[in-house]
């Protein structure tokens, strides 16, 4: 019997157990392999005794659940790999070992499901000969080659959540609302979350804003009676001719306790200059874990389904996409390129102008 | 300043209310144009005293309400109108009325919101001279040339959401429970809710079904050691051999009352050839009532602008749509010549096999 | 190491998992009891193999499941034990064989969690020497002696967000919905979900109805403007004069195929009367299964703490239950004489009628 | 007709338009008294133009939605009114214009919905002569003479679905995450939150905690193979010997931009003594806004109808407050007098403890 190895890394990310039920169920049903379940990202093919056998019995009842069984690691890179030794820290090269406890487990494809990062040492890995196919997993919607990925639909709704939330609160008291959300170095979610709700500004990593045209937006709607204003605010946005202030790497993502985030930065500016209260909201991780909707919990499965096709086929150094309504593959090697950054003058963007959302500029 | 009139038609649908925001506020933000609010569908065109002046401020408040503010019909077809006079009833053609009360209130367009039914008089009207564009919405999903139509994938969470309530109580009770999903002549609903949901088993009207198969593996499952299996029916499904019972035109949709559902009929079977309790419920009116989810507030909104671009550039007798991740438009020709219905050789179905899901086939 | 066991039976209900957590933490950390899992209500006392310890790690992350890790049955009174010996149905009393089961594996102390019958039960066993400890479980709220049993709240939550949802389709299409609830043969489910879901008219088994009195609600409601109704019928209504149509023990509560449910053949003779479109939902299931809402874990824990302190001061023979704000103890011989029922004269329904909520009288 | 007035004053709180309709409902249905809203609470009796007529049929559809529709302030002390007068910032006393107000609009009972601040000044209107009845509000719980306030209910289950999603993350990642929740001087928030939603730590105002008993906890989880743990932290729990940190007055409650929050501090220092990872979220005020859970909407609607009751049975000076099951009513001055705290030695934080929660005690 075939076995096929199978690990989730970087952040958490509502659909990653859907991924994983697909797989060991497709597998087991369609092809009749044996699936390894390697615990905490990269960290289970490089310490002893994190693989186990995965069986569509042991994965029962996850379709549902939040998080990862298999567990993840942010900061397990095996090309810059921490140790401590002789109580010194030290950063080490474990791919080569990776390579042969892949191997000695017998290993014919390995199911990597990560972001941009974890991506890229599939792909790295995949150069050294190791049979890595890709799911890409980002609540951030930032990777290439592929139209959406699993777990972003789920955030925009958590984040759409609040703001039904948030709404009544801000028309109560009359105040300006500022939520800030997470996306990274994009604003994927900021921009559909503040069309899906209801927002008056939107302010993306990929439009520099000016807080002048925030503040005159929120004043002609106090002026023509709407004595409450919503501003969403991508964790990644920045004023113009401002720095990025996302915290870089595995520190990324949802610290909502970090001092000087940009939501609280945006709400005093807009405090200075206009005659309203202004409240912040960051809301953090609940953007990130929980059960995944419909919608992921759909895509996750076509993405697992698929990403064993790959390996049965041999297809290896690819990763699995959604492109319209078809799940596809394209080569690892377009995905690590760049990030799928907003289209400022077309799309959404334009929408969200069309109906009077303000982007700051 | 121009003046364009918008009307919902048939079923209700989680959105609707979303698209005539988008309308509104783009309408005026963008073109600066007027909009008339048309009540009751059809039928605001035909009695009088139903229509008024839809502004920005007083629509304010409208994108999370489920339902339309307009008020809808499901029986003013203007080809066949049903009057009573003199206490006759009579079926007279009022269409040409419409034309008048149109263009008497100097629309220069007229977006028309609907179904099926609704697209094919907004086609018909619009041979006849009147300057319509169709919305496309029905959370059956059925209306081929868009992708996705908006409602349907809030009705997918619905369903999607009882589905996770059903599997704790089947556990516990180790039962087979049928539910039974709307869809009409379709099984979109039911497919994505099934495959989304973890259901054992999916009948839809597309594949006839024979109950001895879901029988086998409601069995096969049971001697593997799983001790409760979820079936999901289609409103529409039928097995083979047998009649499609859903109820036709005005009719139809969520009538869970009625005596004889297929859902019933399909527990009752199953009830025949296993050993285990079986429970049906049907889901009705829960999935097509209530706020819409933020994929399709974010649809809504997208056709509302699009809607109102196609007045802007006189392209009338299209419909909006979305191909792949972009909003376009079709001609209304293409949309009332056939239902959309499930693949049943490739995409989803096969998917849902992979996975050991069983279409009774 | 002092032993106990615990048990559920009957129906699902959510919060069940909540009360074994709590049982099996609390007799870990309180008192260092181990905690005997007993499968599928009483049958786990009779049949071979039933049986397994329960540690606090192995039933980490269960407090939001909804349903029984332990199973239940609905069948299982083992006073009158539905056996097939040589083919031949008989009904025999195995009491005695699960006296000597709890003995043999040295309970101290036996846990059941249940509703009226599973309690009755309980109180049974305590009378032949068992040393039972009850947990009042139902959502139908119907055992007297506790002000609310676990599991009621969130039924109603489910019941009141359909309501929610149902009330968009009503006013947009001006029809009068018809919703029926659980609640067996009490309307408190009924009650509660038709006040905090905006009903316009509550039917209980508690208030026999006159349909005219409601299509008088109905139509002096439109006569007004408000073109839609909203009507919650719990399961066990009456006509006035009429007889009650809940199926009666086991084949109780959400039987939602049940052909000539009481909600059917209100909403059939509301359609009589008036010049209304009708359409009927059967809730059914939705209302037993899933995760408990916060309510019901907080209540679920307390009684499970409570239950494990009963059995440490050998207080057998009584059961949890909520007094006020105070979790307390009462004889079971208290709880097994009636069912509690809605005070027609008085609190609830007396506010309900004050707000202008008519029950059919 | 008799005329009553209606005002809501203090922060937004899920169930506030419940109350308001009904008042309305009730005041029509049962003593056809006429009710006047007045907008921005005590400020609608200083401004002009700020008061109207509320009906039936003004107020349809309110029930489910957040917020107040009479509008709210925080500011607005008559004792103490902010004015600026020829560009000069005063404090001046407006209660007597408060009064000839509300006898020039012809009241004869003024129905004010608040917190212990607007409830203080309810009472002192009172004394003074005007016809003044309380509804508490808040979501902290915090109101002595009630068993519960409506809104708090609805706050700890959008804690607790927090919770639910943050759980996920935490075992993915095995961190600890630290979540700080709302309850100004009292911990009752976190109390119910903490053990609805499984945490392991809750730190609550009334008991001052150790960090070095919270990672002992953390430690011993961990040393048991439990690889994240979930601390709750009430915004006014403080350390031992330390000080309380949430800002008092009107500025209170889930300003979450606040730099120093105390669920950061918490984090801070647990980080230094363990050796994973930690991570904070901030709740803020999606815990006050949105729709009222079934719970919150029941309590509402009867605290509605009894206010009315007090009114027409001119019991001025007293509040309505719930006492078991039973709504009743106490007189103001009890109700000032201090706040409800949580009892260190009984009820919930003795359940939380038995199940091994730790208080940092």
């Amino acid at each position: 019997m075939k076995k096929i190895g199978i690990l989730t890394g970087g952040g958490d990310c509502p659909g990653l157990n859907a991924v994983i039920r697909a797989v060991v169920k497709s597998a087991s049903v369609k092809y009749n392999f044996e699936v390894i379940g390697i615990e905490d990202g990269f960290d289970g093919l490089v310490l002893p005794n994190k693989t186990h056998v995965l069986t569509p019995w042991g994965i029962r009842g996850i379709l549902p659940v939040g998080g990862t069984i298999l567990g993840t690691s942010t900061r397990a890179n095996p090309f810059e790999y921490k140790v401590i030794q002789d109580g010194v820290h030290e950063v080490i090269d474990v791919s080569r070992d990776i390579m042969r406890n892949a191997e000695s487990l017998g290993l014919e494809g390995l199911i990597v499901i990560g972001g941009d990062g974890t991506l890229r040492i599939a792909y790295e890995l995949y150069n050294m000969g190791c049979p890595t196919v890709g799911v890409p997993k980002t609540i951030d919607n930032d990777i290439p080659a592929t139209d959406v990925t699993f777990g972003f639909n789920t955030a925009v709704q958590v984040a759409t959540d609040a703001l039904d939330r948030l709404h009544t609160t801000a028309e109560s008291h009359h105040r300006v609302m500022v939520v800030e959300v997470m996306g990274r170095y994009v604003g994927w979610i900021a921009l559909e979350t503040g069309i899906s709700g209801g927002a008056d500004v939107i302010l993306i990593p990929e439009i520099p804003f000016s807080v002048d045209k925030v503040c005159d937006k929120i004043n002609s709607r106090k002026k023509s009676g709407s004595r409450s204003s919503i501003v969403v605010v991508a964790e990644g946005a920045k004023p113009i001719g401002g720095e990025v202030t996302v915290i870089s790497g595995a520190e990324r993502g949802g610290r909502a306790e970090r001092l000087g985030g940009i939501g609280s930065k945006v709400g005093a500016e807009i405090e200075k200059c206009i005659d309203m209260e202004v409240r912040v909201t960051v809301l953090g991780h609940l953007q990130r874990g929980g059960t995944p909707n419909a919608f992921d919990r759909l895509l996750s499965t076509r993405f697992g389904v698929t990403a064993v096709d790959l390996i049965a086929n041999k297809r290896f150094g690819e990763m699995v996409c959604l492109k319209g309504q078809r799940v596809e593959s394209v080569s690892l090697k377009e995905v690590i390129k760049e990030q799928k950054t907003v289209p400022t003058e077309e799309g959404l963007v334009k929408t969200a102008e069309s109906i009077g959302i303000c982007f700051g500029r």
